[in-house]
């Protein structure tokens, strides 16, 4: 839901009707849009087939490499051919539909093609805000950035925004689970760092949820990111993540990260042909392991500044890319993963424009999860708290577009345009009364007021506005209600796993 | 085209293939999105309709009212009561596209559905940049916002993008049209201030482009706004405009100004509708003054905050209202202008967001000419120019979308998929090599360097890097080359006319 609106002295109007507009359960109303033509949609995906046929992906990890020969690959050494059969099983047995449980009914999400939901920036070694400065990722950047999820309904689910740099790599997963399930009831991440670490997080949920092993296996409660190793590999811990999350009913969005030109050809096409064959066969790897385990297809890729080969996001490229990855993930019907974000450095006018940019390529591409969709900048190397909230206004306003437009009787106002004498007005028409108070979207940041005022005000921007509105929600911020005994369990199981030495990752 | 690449060496490498895109014949790669049902356009339509039959549009305009009874309108003191048939007339004469004539064949702009044409912002009394302030606008704002728009091939078409306030009334048109003819061959704009000043405008386009009257009047060689009156007028300037331009062969791109709450009902449905009626009514009359007069639907709708009464623009409500708007438009099968801009009061985030935003909107709402799309701020009172050259890499990037996303076997690159081992890197593929130098769209503004390398140089960020474009370009501008008897056949108009006084406005 939105925020009660606040009357002109600030409070609450107790009386006022509310505006409601359902910022969790987003169905897309925009068009998709086709970068290519359906032939070489099928060009593509024959491309990709015919790679993991003949080129072949490498596997690192045993277990998977064994999974891919039983199900009828052919191997050797580490190479694994993968047969066009396969693929199609495996398509053929992936879920369509995936809810994924949170902490509270209206915490679950449906992620199915045609839906919207919307993840802040995500992986970030920094962490940035106008008060601090850019400092790497702490305990506490995650706590508040958590928070900050917890706190704005149109963000989804929560991901790793910052890396808990000052936490130990045996004990951060502990950390940052935590913070998840005491700070958020909204849809939880794991790391695939390993077998151990992953274990620990899915005994954290179970527990904190109050679910059975059965209970835990039989429904989502957490996700995870596959990331290939492009070109044309799957290392240790992304198989084991793949492997661990199939077998426990537990879905994992699969996302190649392939920079055109760096570890991607340099074209479109090129990049998105093999990003799609990297994740058919993650796919292929969860069905082989668990048919009908769910997994989410997806692709992160955008191009590469060809001097510096420092990568660029919001680019017509990043956007004609998101538009392809769409196409073939139409015609394999998964639901699946894009990203937004911004290579600028600073919350500014190109970090903004960016940003937004490769929104729109995830949106007309029909993407149900897109990543990085606030705070995420300087090309995922920090997280900005302010930027967060300003990129917050756009998703916003697009949950806004997604309760569409009425065209009733009433809303064509016949009765009030006849009403009004001509060169008049409708500030006071009683069609104007009777809507006003929630007619119209009220800004989180946007200043409208006229230059004279502003300036009166001190003349501040957006991102110094920002700064006031997280600073604001983090010392209002309230937890979600939790069950004492289970919040108690959890810090035992913590401490104990603390003194037990925690899990170190695994590669 | 796009800028020649430069070498890291700041040089033009005289034998690296150039980079070429056509930023100037657009033709839009969107789907069109529908933010009502088919049935609920007619039923806007019909509305509207019925508004002008019954309820009727207070003309003030003797000749006007005149044109619109001898069409068969009911007339009642200033009040017309104009009949469907005398609308569906008009729409099977206004022509479904209108090439309007620059300076140049490739500066020619053809307006119809599915074309993207863009216009800076336009209409603002001040001017703002960062190293002068904020200032009313003057001739010399005027002129090098002209050179500008000039410099940018993705900007088609001239607007008066902000008022010369140090120019006499009388003698301004004089002055912004020298300008528009001398430093630009891109279509120029004529105000509709009153016949007078329409004539001199006329003139002055007629032998600058070295062409007899007949050949004036046999094509558009210029456009003028028309804004009526809402709710339901249509005042003296504004349709003396509609009838000299309709007269004359130029085209008026009709442009009902209807904020929702203020002089149109506060609803998305009932604005539209109001201003649909209007623009109906404008379109009347210029087919009633010439049939098959060139004419260009629009509108300019957003809401306001209901709070303080400001403008507000780059909201849902502008977004879906530009929606509807193309619905209509399509449905009576004219080109049209919509608009994007931003009430923000500096060129922040979210000014860049807003404008986006509602960039977004028009261009999904399938608008053919989007006004105020690079640099206008404070909802039009201000025009930013930093903020134009933030915007002009946004527009730059749609056009890079217009070109489109080649997926040729070649694009598809199995070979060099094929080629690069597991976890290697395609910088040095053959494939890369081929292609980089012209593969992707290089930023105007935006910076991609990483964080360490942007600090050393400053920690500059995106509107200050502006400032130095902008500078640049008008250092290095070139007016394009004109006849010198031409000129000085201009200059000596301006100086005559000056000398009799000019042309007051007419109201």
């Amino acid at each position: 839901m939105t925020e009660q609106r606040r009357g002109r002295r600030g409070r609450v109007a107790a009386s006022a009707p509310q505006r409601q507009v359902d910022y969790r359960n987003l169905r897309s109303p925009f068009p998709t849009m086709n970068a290519i033509s359906e032939d070489r949609v099928e060009a593509l995906h024959e491309a990709a087939l015919t790679i993991l046929e003949e080129t072949g992906i490498k596997v690192l990890h045993d277990e998977a490499r064994t999974f891919y020969e039983k199900g009828g690959a052919r191997v050797s050494d580490d190479m694994v051919f993968i047969g066009r059969d396969m693929i199609e099983a495996a398509l053929a047995t992936a879920p369509r539909s995936i809810t994924v449980k949170g902490g509270a009914p209206h915490r679950d999400i449906t992620l199915e093609l045609g839906r919207i939901v919307f993840q802040p920036g995500a992986g970030c070694p920094h962490a940035t805000d106008l008060d601090r400065g850019r400092r790497p990722g702490t305990l506490r950047d995650f706590r508040e950035l958590v928070q900050l999820t917890q706190s704005f309904d149109v963000l989804h689910m929560v991901p790793p925004l910052v890396e808990a740099q000052d936490v130990a790599m045996n004990l951060r997963h502990l950390a940052m689970t935590e913070i998840q399930l005491t700070q958020s009831d909204k849809v939880p991440f794991l790391y695939s760092r390993g077998t151990p670490q992953v274990m620990d997080g899915f005994e954290m949920i179970r527990d904190f949820r109050g679910l059975t092993d059965a209970e835990f296996r039989a429904q989502p409660w957490c996700y995870t990111i596959i990331n290939t190793n492009s070109p044309r590999t799957i290392d240790l811990p992304m198989a084991q993540g793949l492997i661990d999350f199939a077998r426990n009913g537990q879905p994992s969005i699969v996302t190649p990260f392939t920079l055109m030109g760096a570890m991607a050809p340099v074209t479109v096409a090129g990049a998105i042909t093999l990003s799609h064959a990297e994740a058919l066969a993650a796919i292929t790897l969860t069905q082989l392991v668990n048919p009908g385990a769910p997994v989410c297809y997806g692709t992160f890729t955008s191009n590469v500044d060809m001097k510096s080969g420092a990568p660029a996001f919001g680019t017509p490229e990043h956007f004609s890319a998101s538009l392809v990855a769409g196409q073939l993930a139409r015609k394999i019907g998964l639901p699946w993963r894009c990203a937004g974000g911004s290579a600028a450095n600073i919350a500014d006018a190109q970090a903004a424009n960016e940003s937004q940019f490769a929104l729109w390529g995830c949106l007309l591409a029909g993407a149900t999860i897109t990543i990085h969709s606030a705070g995420w900048i300087e090309g995922g190397l920090s997280i900005s708290y302010e930027k967060m909230i300003t990129d917050l206004e756009v998703l916003q306003m697009v949950a806004e577009l997604c309760a569409g437009t009425p065209a009733t009787e009433g809303d064509i106002a016949l009765d009030a345009i006849r009403d009004v004498a001509p060169m008049g007005h409708f500030f006071g028409a009683q069609h104007t009364m009777d809507r006003y108070q929630t007619q119209f979207y009220e800004p989180l940041v946007g200043d409208w007021s006229n230059f004279g005022t502003w300036t009166e005000r001190g003349g501040i921007d957006a991102s110094t506005r920002a700064t006031g509105i997280w600073k604001r929600k983090l010392a209002e911020f309230q937890p979600p209600a939790t069950d004492s005994d289970r919040l108690s369990a959890l810090e035992q199981f913590v401490a104990r796993r603390t003194a037990e030495g925690g899990a170190n990752p695994e590669s």
